[in-house]
């Protein structure tokens, strides 16, 4: 399909002939993101400067019904930000500014584009913190965070991306701009708009500012890497550490093969693994005062060893720590950098996780695929990665989705979901009927129509194909 | 208006002529709530066992354009739960079930008719915390403080009922049943039905089970008393305890007028409170170590010595404790038995609590009414009551409302919004256009129109008699 002429010239206007691109390479490079390997590049490419320009292309966009895909850092694992329809590839690049780190009213406004680790590390400066850490905030952007909902390793005590939403800026598909709501903590005034647009991927609105909560900075952490002989236990001393009154800053789960992978990725990361650990523990607690800190451990120890555990690891210099969150964060670059591989990122109530672990390995030997699992498991948030490895091209595409389906099934029946942080995007849409009815579909179809009636913002996601 | 006789036999069919009634007390008796002296009787009340007697009820609703109000303990302060259109009263009174206290995962599925104090109670009996503790939560629901999204003097820490809701069944206005989400602590799978739902006020659909997030109890606390000789300064002081890196549990702002009145009416209070004292703060810090909690309170001594200030009490009992929280949680009550009122919910940025309390009282004089102000400070929420005293009729009609108009439109202008916690219901609804524009509220109308498209479940509530 070529691209409306008249609609480009309209375009080109709008953002100056330097900040529209139609060049393979550009389009190539704007059409991937971290799902699978997936190629969807756009037609065309803009790069707005403002919420201006962007409702302005939103107008033209409803004028010719062009598809148009909000893109950020392009660092999703459900494939948000992919042109599945080509049409334009909205890039947010150029809103990459923090606009006001607010130390009186301890928050943040800030464009989306900027990277989560800078934010983070721009409002730290000031004492402040901002708790949400993806694994990939090195390089995502705080607008996708906003977009998917993102959490991250810390979620477990300090929320995730919509607990720290006040208020957002937003083009709404027709043109409009609006503020969802107000900067205020508390707000019992009309629907919550704000909350509506977190996590609803692009679909619904084009986010140009965000109103961030922001604490107090905590001094002083704790970590331990706690080795256990069986994962399921593993999976089970998580529930057990929050029923001795424990909130952990972090509780991050790690199956075997995830652990050696991110090793052998990894350059510089000396752990002791054994060949009969089957999975690990990464706790940490955080807090102003290392006495209580060190109680807190001694506690946390005292739940572990009543599983099957080998010695525990404290980390106790900067460095230490920095390995093993190294290690963590490298264990999605490892596992992926190893095969082809499907991710899916399922979360049940943290008690349920031994029965979604187990359930897991039995329905990849019922359909004969290898999974490695880990992930914030303090939030029973189990990241599920499906390698390829020798498996026929057959049988991954056939029976690797049965397998997903069974797993999304068993999920939900243990009143769980189909998402924790990555959203659904394109790659999990044909399995939202196993969350949802069709009446909650449809409802949620038909919110998507009020605010975007000529479907042309990120069409293609979130609602399966077939209703 | 008469009642449709037919709708009549069939609604009792559903019910049993037991819980179906129409005598003038008992329509009476759920035709107001805690909202100024406003009474809105049903035409008939009926009280349903489960949702599927409310599905039933909801489809007759439609079936003959039936206004249909939900009504809980009818504490609430916007006037949400009035049948302004007569109609239908649907009391949740018999949905009052603690269904379970699940200790594995942290969590409790309520349904809406349990007392908040008793749900707390319940739970604190496990060793969990519900933290959220509206000002009547010792009468109000947890389905109301959901359907409003309720605070409470422990939101400053612990944030407000939306932060606890993790999934809701909800009957909607057509009748179908859904659940909204999953019962886990992260979800990024499909719009947040679940926060669209919390703070929705009852017109989207009657909650009729709650599954709530819960935390380990903090086993200690602290609580201060700080006597201000300048009000403008005990506002000041609130923004400085978070920059100092403090989170108090509690954070409590009260005029000298809330206080006098609050001691006045209750039995039993004697705090030394001087005649030149003009405002208090309320200071409490919770945790599991009272070493830390004492450093926490000289930290905090520190930073309120630096404004004028008289001595700090230190309640150390219980008794003296539960002496203080009885007369701010009074307060409310004493100030209203005073005289016919207006109560406004403000919330704004908690650094701008000095301008506004200032504002409201030069908005004040200009209109000739007085104002006694407290309220939640750590999160910006100041309530505003307006006395009517001795003003005449004429001025209290007329006069007032032009004041509240100024009142929300600085609270806007700073950022801030027209309910914290109490929500618009119908007192709040014609300021609206303050805070939000005609795009935005025809957005919000429009989800109003696809969740009930003959606009029977609550009618007359939130939007504006005119956009």
């Amino acid at each position: 399909m070529n691209f409306n002429k008249e609609a480009f010239q309209k375009l080109t206007a709008i953002v100056g002939e330097n900040y529209i691109f139609t060049d393979a390479e550009t389009l190539m490079h704007f059409g991937h993101d971290e799902t699978e390997d997936l190629s969807f590049p756009p037609q065309v490419v803009i790069k707005p400067a403002n919420a201006q320009e962007i409702s302005e292309i939103l107008k033209i966009s409803n004028q010719y019904k062009i598809p148009t895909t909000p893109i950020g850092a392009r660092t999703g694992l459900s494939g948000g930000a992919l042109s599945i329809y080509g049409g334009i590839g909205l890039s947010l690049e150029r809103l990459n500014k923090i606009l006001e780190i607010d130390e009186n009213n301890l928050q943040v406004v800030v464009e989306p584009a900027v990277i989560t680790q800078v934010l983070r590390e721009a409002v730290a400066e000031k004492g402040l913190f901002y708790p949400v850490d993806p694994s990939s905030m090195g390089s995502c952007w705080i607008g996708g965070n906003v977009a998917e909902n993102s959490g991250g390793a810390r979620a477990v005590k300090y929320g995730v991306t919509k607990d720290y939403v006040l208020n957002l800026e937003v083009v709404l598909p027709t043109g409009d701009i609006i503020w969802t709501g107000a900067n205020t903590l508390k707000n019992s005034t009309g629907y919550n708009l704000t909350q509506l647009m977190v996590g609803s991927e692009g679909t619904l609105g084009v986010i140009t500012k965000i109103v961030l909560k922001l604490i107090p900075q905590n001094k002083h952490n704790v970590l331990l890497l706690v080795p256990f002989y069986k994962a399921e236990q593993a999976c089970e001393a998580v529930s057990a550490i929050f029923r001795a009154g424990i909130v952990p800053s972090a509780l991050e789960f790690m199956e075997r093969d995830a652990i050696d992978w991110a090793i052998k990725f990894l350059d510089g990361i000396s752990v002791d693994i054994r060949p009969d650990h089957q999975a690990h523990l990464l706790i940490e607690v955080d807090g102003n005062y290392p006495d209580v800190l060190m109680i807190e451990a001694e506690k946390i120890l005292g739940v572990v060893e009543q599983f099957e555990i080998d010695e525990v690891l404290f980390a106790d210099t900067d460095e230490q720590k920095n390995a093993l969150w190294k290690m963590r964060r490298g264990v999605a670059e490892a596992v992926k950098s190893n095969s082809i591989y499907k991710e899916e990122d399922t979360v049940v109530p943290r008690y349920e996780l031994p029965t979604l672990l187990k359930g897991i390995k039995d329905i990849g030997n019922k359909y004969g695929f290898q999974s490695v699992c880990y992930g914030h498991a303090g939030d029973g948030n189990l990241h599920v990665n499906i390698i390829k490895g020798h498996m026929k091209n057959d049988n991954w595409q056939i029976e690797v989705p049965k397998g997903i389906r069974e797993i999304f099934e068993l999920t939900v029946s243990l009143k769980g979901t189909l998402s924790g942080e990555h959203g659904i995007g394109l790659v999990q849409k044909n399995y939202m009927d196993i969350a949802f009815s069709k009446v909650h579909l449809e409802l949620l179809e038909r919110i998507k129509a009020i605010f975007d009636p000529n479907n042309i913002l990120n069409p293609g996601k979130i609602f399966p194909d077939e209703l």
